[in-house]
């Protein structure tokens, strides 16, 4: 059941004041007034060096479904892009009334969707591309949307499958999941296994109870284990599990002692299958030091398979699930370890090192006249006038410097200098791009979407090689190079003579292009 | 319009594993097993003392539209009640694979829910009982839902309003909201203001431009203020806003320069409105140094209300909305100010101090026998059994100690003495309570809601009061006083059989009761 996002975002679902100022404008004879607003964050989150912009495909439907006049709103922006602090990753225009009525709409839309997808970007590079990312944090999301929006761009970050079943159906994500601790401490004996036969590969019905009981023993004395301490409950759990789905037995092999209990009764009913002909897929540890086990079982696994002369046991993977971190996630690549496979919840959807992207919609323009807000706080200020973004790239394909212009200014060329200024400088600076992009595309004009909607998977692909191309030192999780956003000469021209006209002269700060 | 909770939480709402297991359960004959989960967190959240429990009447709801059959689902729990780490908030009875489906969505309800109802009430000790409190976070909140719930449960937790529109229609809570700087930026002069008249409280329709220029002049003389530095666009846009709200004035005075330009812009129109009858509400302080700006917007206020003599200006409000934290909060007190409300964003709907509560879902006991997980890490293993909660206070009405029982021991009572017992102590402890008050409560059974639901406003004065009989030295918000939670001796004693039972005998972890 997928909820419209008119359903999501009822009309009523923003700030009073959006309907205050609406009504002031309204009362004014202003509401039509052309304005320009824009959407940008002023610091990459968690510290790092880039962001990844998303949220666009919600902010795409939500538009559509607020039924604009024709020609009313015209959207710019780019979509699953890499982007940095102060590039306007939005722009929207239209009638002033109405722009500004999209605001708290489109910030709800893009901050969470944006800060969780740099998020799982962040635990991507942390992992490195091997390891196996599971997204598990429907439960500690902000309620049932949140969920389902972690899930959703956590998957385009960079992480492969989650634990979100209505996820993989709405967005069509690879969806994982086996049993809970309460599943094994559900069971106490043997007498609970039912049915207690298995179809085998070859289609003869077998007994199970007895075969597993026998290769537990074996497994015992291979490995000079107590028989003694070993939980009958958790065998019958796993045997009832592995009954139920031959084809996909990944038991949680903690909820009692691993290595005195859930390890041995694994081999045993993994052998049992393997003898069958199903090939177990791995064994899940979610507490205590997960490396270190992680160690005991891939050396278990090897003993066995060397022992029984099972192959399947060479391809058993290890899934850790214990509150990682990023940080946690970083020190695995320090550790000796066997995991092979990660799942995270609380800290990737609630973005604990970082819990806000803290986006903001500012005006920049009404009546094609640019409009700046000049605060006391610099940071605050706005920057003034419609824009184009262009993003230039160095021989290596590598990007490295964004270049904000006034939409009005033609565009930089690659292989032709160009100058440039940054926000903090008097001075300007000069360079010669070997690739130039523009950043924004025209995503939905005259009530329309004109941007294609991409699956969360293309999107996902997008995204990676996006990052892909980003230089190695603006991906360093810690302290990693400033990636530089300038602006165009005419653009810190403007800036600096609205700056100058408030300082000197308070009474009008409007400034014709 | 409102969503219903199905909407929200549909079916396939959930981890994958629930779904596994509910199979696995059904393959094995064992779904229709009567079972107990119960529902706690394992740490106050924010290093607290305390928690709120929050996010009832959404499971309630949840699990109406679940369509349980008769007599399948029995839920105890308390409602808006202050609660400890460790104490069941919730428990939950019927069939294995029934009661085991319903586990993320009722984490998912629950989890952020009392998360930052908690986080409100620490807001709420904060900032005392004197100030206003505005929730503002819509914007920042884990999308949609995630801003509808904040506002709620905020609001439950000790915030007066809210800005967010759909929150006071859905649930009643205040609203309220006047400008952002894109308003006042979109105007540059005084020839914008349209109508320029305004219907006096007498009747008459009165030019308002030139009356409140007039009181510019007279601000600057009496403020030795000089002229040249007001913005004429402000002035502009306060009296374009007065016009249309003349009994909602409350604009935000620093989008160019408070002490320059806003200030005085608001006492010339504030002015305005005073002579024609109206009452000017107050302004808002949006960056820079509140506090100290505060002192100077009020000293300006007590001098207009002088020379004007206008009694209105005495009772103008300072709102300040600028990142504020509980720290911050907590520093206003310490700090010479005058800001009546602060509006709170960021911090408070993503709980930066701790975003994520943790609670966890836990099987207690199958078929009338208690479940318990015996962990490697001791503070993961659970307490098994069917349970009662009682909170014991004493004379003064303070609850001192919170005692869970199996639920088929005979309940504590006032004025007879009890012996408990800590987790990690061996020995028992015996103590006599002035009043004894059993927390739970039946709110659901027979596929009905039999506890009231209540209004947003009705349970927030249940948390407030709750609260208030909580002793001060659990409310510290930094290194409060643990309050205690025990188990009774009859609890206590079946965790350590189960333990002993795991450690010498893992066959069978199975007890009698």
């Amino acid at each position: 059941m997928e909820r419209s996002v008119r359903e999501r975002v009822p009309p009523l679902l923003t700030d009073l004041y959006q309907f205050t100022m609406a009504y002031a404008y309204w009362r004014a004879g202003r509401h039509q007034e052309p304005a320009v607003f824009e959407l940008f964050f002023r610091d990459n989150p968690f510290g790092g060096g880039f962001s990844l912009f998303a949220g666009l495909q919600d902010c795409l439907q939500f538009l559509q479904s607020f039924r604009f006049k024709d020609e009313d709103v015209e959207f710019l922006l780019p979509e699953g892009t890499v982007v940095f602090a102060r590039v306007p990753v939005m722009e929207v225009s239209g009638p002033l009334a109405v722009v500004q009525l999209l605001e708290t709409s489109l910030l709800c839309l893009v901050n969470y969707a944006s800060l969780v997808c740099s998020n799982a970007a962040r635990f991507r590079l942390a992992a490195g591309s091997r390891r196996t990312l599971l997204e598990m944090g429907l439960r500690r999301a902000q309620g049932p949307d949140g969920g389902l929006t972690a899930s959703r761009y956590s998957y385009i970050g960079g992480f492969d499958m989650t634990s979100n079943v209505q996820a993989g159906f709405l967005f069509g994500i690879p969806v994982v999941g086996t049993m809970a601790h309460s599943y094994i401490t559900s069971f106490t004996s043997l007498q609970e296994v039912w049915p207690q036969t298995l179809k085998a590969a070859n289609g003869e019905n077998v007994e199970l109870i007895s075969r597993t009981k026998g290769l537990l023993s074996r497994v015992c004395v291979l490995l000079e284990a107590e028989p003694g301490k070993i939980c009958e409950g958790e065998l019958a759990a796993f045997l009832t599990y592995a009954i139920a789905y031959p084809h996909n037995f990944l038991p949680v092999i903690d909820s009692y002692s691993v290595s005195c209990s859930g390890l041995l009764n694994f081999c045993a009913v993994a052998l049992a299958l393997s003898e069958l002909g199903y090939r177990p897929l791995g064994v899940r540890l979610d507490s205590g030091d997960l490396c270190k086990q992680s160690l005991e079982v891939r050396r278990v696994f090897r003993l066995c398979s060397q022992h029984f002369s099972v192959s399947t046991f060479n391809s058993l993977i290890i899934v850790g699930t214990n509150s990682f971190s990023e940080n946690s996630m970083s020190e695995l690549n320090k550790k000796e370890n066997e995991i092979d496979a990660v799942g995270v919840g609380t800290h990737l959807v609630t973005c604990t090192k970082q819990p806000s992207l803290g986006c903001v919609y500012k005006l920049v323009e009404v009546r094609g006249r640019p409009r700046m807000k000049v605060s006391e706080e610099p940071e605050k200020s706005t920057v003034p006038g419609k824009k184009a973004v262009y993003r230039l790239l160095d021989t290596d394909g590598h990007p490295f410097l964004d270049v904000v212009y006034l939409a009005v200014e033609p565009p930089p060329k690659a292989g032709h200098p160009l100058s440039y200024y940054l926000r903090e400088e008097d001075t300007s600076r000069c360079v010669t791009p070997a690739q130039v992009t523009c950043l924004w595309q025209e995503v939905f004009t005259k009530g329309q979407v004109i941007y294609p909607l991409c699956t969360a998977k293309e999107t996902r692909a997008k995204a990676q090689s996006s990052l892909q191309t980003l230089d190695p030192k603006h991906k360093r999780l810690q302290d990693p190079d400033i990636y530089t956003v300038a602006l165009s000469e005419k653009l810190y021209k403007l800036v600096s003579e609205i700056r100058k006209s408030s300082t000197s002269n308070g009474t009008n700060f409007l400034l014709s292009n």
